[in-house]
């Protein structure tokens, strides 16, 4: 089989609430667990508030140095949610009713409960591409490489599986971890000696504390599962030797 | 009183296991809230990995477009921690070993215990200020308006309360919530006039689900809690008009 290129991504997180501290994000977690598993890496994550200019300049440069984009939030009927205006702006397209959203919308809604406050919902760059959302009806939009999903965590979640047709992914990266009853200082030298025989493999060190107790988990990343092997196989001598427990491998 | 300047800040958030979403970040919410409650606002959030030319590149524009950058993760004792080293090249000075960083870990080991790895600890950017950790003993640092800080939740609060002097903030940022039966639909069209009749206020319209029922907490976030007040009473009015059920105000 061919080795496909790698493909990575940003998350743009548009909100002012992540920013104030009242929302705790998880967008980013589901996305990158999510994207990982089809082959997209996370390269970068950024929040910035509900303001045009600074969403429409960011997007701007994401979308030029990622292969894709997905933002979350700013996509309601509310006066804060401006995510589909300034994707419109990005772009230079017409910000404007969209049939099939609007379609969708209306089937959605009770007879005259489709309001003026929902209608700014079918609003979207001129012929976005929709995501469907299985949840509230409201579909996220799609242009070129950039994916606009709801900030609300359980609607966006519902919304990934209908998207994994549309993102091509590379090689999946793979991940093994190793946790250890130590302290990361005792298995930082032989760690390093690791990584550095294998420099093309990802190896990360994560102090843990859990039911009281202290650990370290090491992360082994890459898309070749062989390299995975071999470096457990390098971290596993060490830990034997210097005698350190291993809680999960 | 004289009104303080408005005072702003970045987080930069550094760790490969944020972005494949292995680990949740809680740091910026914590951040976020300790910096409103000392009159800094946080205007943006970036999530990069552990590689040093994307951290210097980063560090060095955040530095530069915001009066104080806070950084976490990358500052323990593994191979992976590469934050220290970082923010000394951001700054063209010297990394090395820090005397009363030494001085401090040598006393928080046990004799024989402040191995080679742990002396990696003792390394930073010359004549970095120190962050007390009360929790682990190894030190963040500071240079100049940046802020290093590890990236272990428990052990970032810790040291939140030893900075406070260090930051001089502006005027705190209030904030009043009030939460209502409703879906964001229904008062999309009267926020949108609260909001054009009070535009130096930030109100934004959050949708929630809570034991099973929908509901939207609306923010009102100002300096000034007379401005506050008077959004605040003006929502309650068309929420009443309406009958709306207000569940929090």
């Amino acid at each position: 089989m061919q080795k496909k290129a790698k493909v990575n991504a940003a998350i743009l997180i548009i909100g002012n609430e992540i920013l104030s501290g009242r929302t705790q994000d998880t967008n980013t977690s589901t996305l990158a667990i999510w994207l990982n598993s089809i082959g997209v890496k996370v390269e970068e994550v950024r929040v910035i508030p509900d303001e045009e200019k600074i969403i429409v300049d960011t997007l701007n440069f994401l979308r030029s140095s990622h292969d894709y984009v997905f933002t979350t939030g700013g996509i309601g009927p509310t006066h804060d949610d401006i995510t589909a205006q300034s994707v419109s702006k990005a772009f230079g397209i017409n910000y404007e009713i969209h049939k099939e959203a609007f379609k969708i919308l209306k089937e959605y809604y009770q007879p005259g409960e489709f309001t003026e406050g929902r209608q700014k919902m079918a609003w979207m760059p001129q012929n976005a591409n929709l995501i469907l959302n299985p949840t509230s009806g409201a579909p996220g939009f799609n242009v070129e490489n950039v994916f606009s999903l709801p900030g609300v965590p359980s609607i966006l979640k519902s919304m990934l599986g209908g998207l994994t047709n549309d993102i091509v992914g590379g090689v999946p990266i793979k991940s093994h971890t190793i946790s250890l009853r130590t302290v990361e200082s005792e298995i930082a030298k032989s760690l390093t000696k690791v990584q550095n025989e294998n420099k093309d493999v990802e190896i990360g060190s994560y102090p843990f504390f859990h039911a009281g107790k202290l650990g370290v988990s090491i992360v082994i990343r890459s898309e070749d599962q062989s390299k995975i092997d071999n470096c457990n196989s390098q971290i596993l001598k060490f830990v034997n030797e210097k005698k350190i427990e291993v809680v999960e491998r």
